[in-house]
């Protein structure tokens, strides 16, 4: 068996269809030790068993807890087998509870009548053939077994189990800076992969043979760069994750793999792919009976090496294949708990992942902005990375940090940072997540502000040519300290976390996906790019609260922060300096606390002009009005 | 015939193929005047044709202008025939100057041999046979005009020209608010006119009918509620403007129309239709030989009925066809020109109309935003009715002026506005136009803003729930004046402008669809409902410079303007008054006239987690920069 770490074999299947031979067979040809569940049974069930009284639930309760002990003892020394009929999904997992990614199973499948004769012939088998129908109609099928009909010969059987563990366990497709590292986190944890990359003369050439070679951890990983043998390589169902560029590409990746899968194979876009994209790709290979989830991965080459955060969205039973290595490849929060959960349906995974990014266009642009006010006050980026630094302990982050970094960073007898061209490229989430906004009619208004900061800045010669046009008369003289812009800094933080959560709840709630926000918060904690004291936080908020906006301590502390959140903005205003980031969470959090808007107005003007009638307050029935405006 | 007003019918084609003799016989049949246009040629053309000397343009100059001449004192006292061979599309331009929707073409064809034949019978006739050719030759074939064969009988041909003269000129289809108030403007032009509505039972019955009888205009107009008819009614090639609602509707009624059409027919969509919806109903179209026009329609039902701004988009020969009518029921700008102008190809009409939409959305939310200001200032609907009166010397505008009536309109003992219901609707084209700013990349912060605005309205109850949640201290104490308003107000405007029109340039750059910013301008100067004195004046503006911020009278005006807009703002902050616009006004002047913008930490950050690279300033050739960020 190829494997880099211990793991356990469970037989499974109704009584009488030879698991027990199967498991002794077996533990021969792999010389690890077999274990009979039967013989783990308390008393009480064999007598049941004996007297023809099927067993409940209740009595196997124990009797699978016995077995998951037994698993995870014999797995400090060695692999071993467990036959055990584990007949439900309820019973498999409680058998394999806290032996994520170290299981295998073997499913041993017959006909009522095939398995009857067999059972006849056992005389001092406890169990009654009558029992058996009882068997058949509780077994629900595993998913990610490996399916083997006693019609073949106990060698064949043997020979087919140990075939299939010969081969990998995950397949990874792609082998940029993302692919590369999630491969090598994955070896790392002791699964045995597959990794293909494409053959392209003079420009990718052996690159999966050649990345082999160069780390320890891949020493059992098999290198591919031709699709169909790469394909044959892995056990199935076949797990494979894509890690191609959004896009044309994913189409080209699928149409060429589509004809080498088989019937629930599994494909993992673990790309930044557009959701909806997503979900016609999850409907095209539906039809194929192939299994698709867009997955979001947020950490970036570090993350992926030592544990991104994780957010697979599509078909509940594809994730159920495929949680044990994703969950131990992923971050841990905490507690300790995979900083990977189970999105929900259709592209929900690539949604969240997308919101993702665009509330970390808004933290990005939230520091560029903060610098800004601390470079008008004329510090350096040493003094203003020690101010950063200074706010660790009240409002950490990932992004805080690394900007701190940033800003230390030197050459020569310069800042870094004062080279580095201020003109910024976006990827497209920034991009796809303000759409999703105007398109749900949710007002994500900090995400549009941080997306269009980056294409301002983009207009590098027009803004050159203006700043010679507009030469200001501008004396700067911010009345603020620094405490006072990290009070800001954190109420828009606040407004802008509420506003992703927000668009996610909203979306979720119009397409029926049934997203856990707070759950979402958690995976959100570590691994990825927005991880922060603050999400943290978040987490127990949305437990108990809808929007962050509702949430009581959210209120207290949104309370205390604002007085400075309002100066900050309004010297920014008088001073000059460009903030729209932080403005707009002033003025979205007004707007939205305010019970009579303005919009009184505007439906007025569209009456007048459009005909668009308008409701009235003093009539709670919701009918429409229509006024003809310019008579008397 | 049927017509509401005097009109030429002109009878064009080769020499010898007959207009004199048709052009007799249907004077005959008409009983109105005809007029060989052969006799009108200075004696140096007939010398030169009968020395068998082709005519050069400039020869036909002053010929075509004698018949242009001829047509309008005609026009004055009644219809006329005029036959003149007209073969190219600029001789026909001179010839029906200043008499736009007042001409009829009849476009008489055979082969060449036919022709040869008719001219050697004829003795009399000037012209040598041997011209014949170099006439064939020069032939631009009009598509706009009635053609009919010689091979048919004199009679049967002026059968088919009094038949086809019975038919109406334009059909309209969906007499909705904005489809009636169309039919009657077109009808009051003195255009015949078919009008379509579906029959649906109970709902829309005799629709047309009854809409007729109404008004006195509709006299000659036909009424319809079954498709085939309504097509035949009309002369080819058939005009149909569609006034449904946008999306699946107007495919549907495509579907029902096109097996009833014919070649070269204009189909024209006078709705708010998506710019991208229309390509490609414009491109299943071209596929059966049918045109399709995207057209944007400006100014409410009042707009429609008494001349609205037109925004034509679609194949150019097309537009030759529809140019008449749309351009005769159009609004007029001061110098009396029609607010109607060819837009481009494509959908860049429907794309004009949906930045349109986008600019008025900020229009609205700034005079929302305005009032708010007031009204927190403790200021009745009637005083500030009065302020903005007072504004109109300094920027009027029809949004405005309507403003002023709806603060005005009271009922009971209370300004109506007081009891209409805060929550603004949206009907997709501020969503789409924001939707398309953040695809293009362009920053068009203001129509997101205003969008965003309407959809925090929206959620009334949340609104109502923070007001709660969040009891504020504030205590109002504007430190500005109406005058200082009015100055935030107009510098937020202009910005408004530019971004809007900076949106259709960087498209019209990035689809290569050439349009002309001053044209659209100008047009929008009457009839739409943004229209105001800041149009007119961009007019100009949008002459000399390709944006409206790098125009040196703009660049006064702002620098004048910008200490109000800075007070204002920064006292809304202050003040608690939600103000977004005015806000983003001021955010992204400062940002877009700022030489170094603060992209350049954002580039670091991105490089820090993502590898993304960066350029950097003191590197003209824009190559790409890795930094290991957190080695030393």
């Amino acid at each position: 068996m190829r494997s880099n770490k211990n793991s356990v074999i469970f037989i499974m299947g109704v009584s009488g269809v030879g698991k027990s031979t199967i498991g002794n067979l077996l533990s021969e040809q792999l010389g690890i030790p077999h274990f009979d569940g039967d013989d783990y049974h308390p008393q009480k069930n064999i007598r049941k068993m004996s007297d023809g009284v099927p067993l409940n639930d209740e009595d196997r309760y124990d009797w699978l807890l016995a077995l998951n002990e037994l698993s995870k003892s014999q797995l400090n020394n060695n692999s071993c087998i467990i036959s055990c009929s584990a007949l439900k999904e309820s019973y498999r997992k409680l058998l394999v509870e806290d032996l994520e990614g170290k299981v295998k199973w073997v499913f041993l499948v017959g006909s009522f009548d095939q398995i009857l004769k067999q059972i006849q012939h056992r005389e001092e088998h406890f169990m009654p053939a009558k029992l058996l129908k009882s068997q058949f109609e509780i077994l629900e099928e595993p998913a990610q077994a490996l399916k083997i009909n006693i019609s073949n010969s106990p060698e064949e059987i043997i020979d087919a189990i140990t075939t299939e563990f010969k081969k990998s366990e995950f397949g990874l497709l792609g082998l940029g800076v993302m692919g590369k590292s999630l491969c090598r986190n994955m070896a790392d944890k002791g699964f045995t992969i597959s990794m293909y990359n494409r053959h392209a003369k003079d420009l990718e050439e052996d690159v999966a043979v050649n990345f082999k070679k160069k780390y320890n951890e891949l020493n059992t990983a098999l290198p591919f760069d031709e699709l169909k043998s790469f394909v044959n390589s892995l056990q199935r169902p076949r797990k494979i994750m894509l890690m191609v560029n959004a896009g044309k590409a994913i189409d080209d990746v699928i149409k060429n793999l589509v004809p080498h899968l088989s019937e629930g194979d599994v494909l993992i876009d673990g790309g930044n792919s557009h959701y909806m994209d997503t979900q016609a790709r999850m409907k095209y290979l539906r039809s194929k009976s192939i299994y698709f989830m867009g997955v979001g991965i947020s950490g970036g080459e570090n993350g992926a090496l030592n544990g991104p955060s994780i957010m697979p969205g599509g078909p509940e039973p594809a994730y159920e294949i495929v949680k044990d290595y994703l969950e131990v490849i992923a971050a841990k929060d905490v507690n300790n708990s995979p900083c990977c959960t189970y999105i929900g349906k259709e592209g929900s995974g690539h949604f969240v992942k997308m919101v993702h990014n665009g509330i970390e266009y808004v933290e990005m642009q939230l520091l560029a902005e903060v610098y800004d006010i601390f470079r008008n006050m004329g510090y350096d980026p040493d003094k203003i990375a020690d101010i950063f630094e200074s706010w660790k302990t009240t409002t950490n982050s990932y992004l805080l940090s690394i900007s701190i970094e940033i800003l230390r960073k030197k050459e020569d007898n310069d800042w870094l940072i004062h080279n580095i061209m201020d003109k910024a490229g976006n990827k497209g989430t920034g991009n796809w997540t303000t759409i999703a906004s105007s398109e749900f009619g949710v007002p994500s208004t900090m995400i549009a502000a941080a997306l269009f900061a980056r294409y301002i800045s983009s207009f590098k010669e027009e803004r050159v040519a203006m700043s010679n046009n507009y030469v200001s008369n501008k004396n700067t003289v911010l009345k603020i300290d620094a405490n006072e812009v990290l009070k800001a800094y954190h109420f828009a933080r606040i407004i802008n976390h509420h506003q992703g959560f927000k668009l996610i709840g909203e979306v979720s709630n119009l397409n029926n996906w049934g997203l856990d926000l707070n759950e979402i918060a958690r995976i959100w904690t570590n691994g990825c790019i927005i991880k922060s004291t603050l999400m943290e936080e978040l987490v127990d908020i949305l437990k108990g609260d809808d929007t962050i906006l509702s949430n009581k301590k959210i209120t207290n502390q949104v309370k205390d922060l604002k007085p400075s959140l309002t100066n900050v903005v309004s010297q920014c205003v008088l001073n000059e300096i460009s903030a729209p980031c932080l403005s707009d969470a002033i003025h979205f959090f007004n707007g939205y606390s305010t019970a009579n808007s303005t919009a009184n107005l505007i439906q007025a003007q569209r009456d007048y002009f459009g005909a668009h009638t308008y409701q009235r307050i003093d009539d709670s029935t919701g009918e429409f009005y229509h006024t003809n405006w310019n008579k008397d």
